[in-house]
């Protein structure tokens, strides 16, 4: 079975990661558009038409299932992608993302999404969990510092410590426990230092969330024993960032 | 006279208005190509056919000057760029800046040129400023993390002192006096923070050395008293980030 991975740039590698890990026996295509990296800040009319660019790519190349794991394509253009993948079905990460915050989530306590400006202006998160559980309180809180900390390899440097406490130590301050989740493909890399930030948090990340659904829902056949490769894909490949290149390798 | 204005996103308005601060008579158009920002990460074919298409834009608007601001377009498109402007003249910010800084040099201190990891990379400054004068001691450090933070309004955060301490501290302790040139458009819009990290250095910046050599060069006539209008234009203009819009209005 072969399965397509769609990211605007690198982040979804921790998204492919997850999958491999749990269904290694699958092929994969991983489509990054670092061509036109970063999403965020775009329209949506431009994503969306990048997004379709994109689909088209993955159709051709025969996937029977693919993954949204740009959070920003998620939020905006899951169904021009349906429409462009025909019958092959089409996972974004924002509901599984969701959906697993909502399982950790107990009573009294927030969920906080931790996400760049534009998956947090899209409000797609807190729309998804509000809609499965209208009681719980989301604080959507935008992180822009740290995509670029993570690309520049600072994934232990003081000064991600002292952004990520910029961000979150106020409402770690307003509630001893909560669940984080982690709303942005790159996040994942930092999961460690975020924890760290919010002791006594749940920490959840959309890349696990996803990975487990597809098995859950059955997409996915798990006793798949192929030989469990990937294609790499990536629409400017000069443009491939340095701190991602010993996963492109792998 | 209308003067025409490049960049790859906001960060050209610190050199627009420095024009517009020695020659305020004079009409401009600023296009700013946000639809796809940043051109650092891109390869050098991208930059060159997008930087292309803007001076046709550009061509269009019928600038008798062009101003390319961007320093990544400035490094690696001017050919390009003035292949499509046929009679009109272009100016990259590179030179300008290297000039000045051999300008306020002096023998025995270093030049320090801040840019971004692309500008560092294509080497630009160190050639023209080694050019201008083989003797002096040209060192490149790359900031990639200051872009997001003036991107994100943090121009006078601790955060940002931080980055920019861990930047350029180790140069500051090597020696008490230098050039220190930003070589990037976003930054003199933090050039206090810069200089607080480097007591007894001169900060040069390119958006003045341009502006000044339009000046010198008599490519601009400073008697011009028309009425001083600047057009924008930005590619995607959804794109532009909150803290530009202050300028945009203007």
């Amino acid at each position: 079975m072969k399965i397509g991975v769609f990211d605007s740039g690198v982040g979804g590698i921790t998204v492919l990661s997850e999958l491999r890990r749990r269904f290694p026996g699958l092929e994969y295509v991983y489509l990054g558009d670092t061509a036109h990296v970063p999403y965020g800040p775009k329209s949506p009319a431009q994503i969306e038409r990048l997004s379709r660019d994109c689909a088209r790519v993955l159709r051709g190349k025969g996937v029977e299932a693919l993954v949204v794991a740009c959070n920003t394509a998620s939020s905006l253009a899951l169904p021009a992608i349906r429409e462009e993948m025909g019958a092959v079905p089409v996972f974004g990460v924002v509901q599984p993302g969701a959906q697993a915050a909502l399982d950790a989530w107990s009573d009294g306590s927030p969920v906080l999404v931790l996400a760049t400006r534009a998956t947090v202006n899209s409000q797609a998160y807190g729309q998804s969990i509000r809609g499965g559980n209208a009681s719980v309180t989301v604080i959507e809180q935008a992180c822009p510092l740290l995509v670029p900390m993570i690309e520049e390899g600072w994934i232990d440097h003081p000064i991600l410590h002292q952004t990520i406490r910029e961000y979150v130590e106020s409402h770690a301050r307003a509630h001893s426990a909560g669940v984080a989740l982690l709303g942005c493909t790159h996040y994942p890399w930092i999961q460690d230092a975020i924890q760290k930030a919010l002791p006594g948090w749940k920490v959840i990340n959309s890349a696990q969330a996803i990975a487990e659904l597809l098995g859950k829902q059955g997409v996915v056949d798990r006793a798949d024993r192929g030989r469990g490769k990937v294609e790499w894909i990536f629409t400017d490949p000069a443009a491939v960032p340095a701190f991602a290149k010993k996963w492109v390798q792998e």
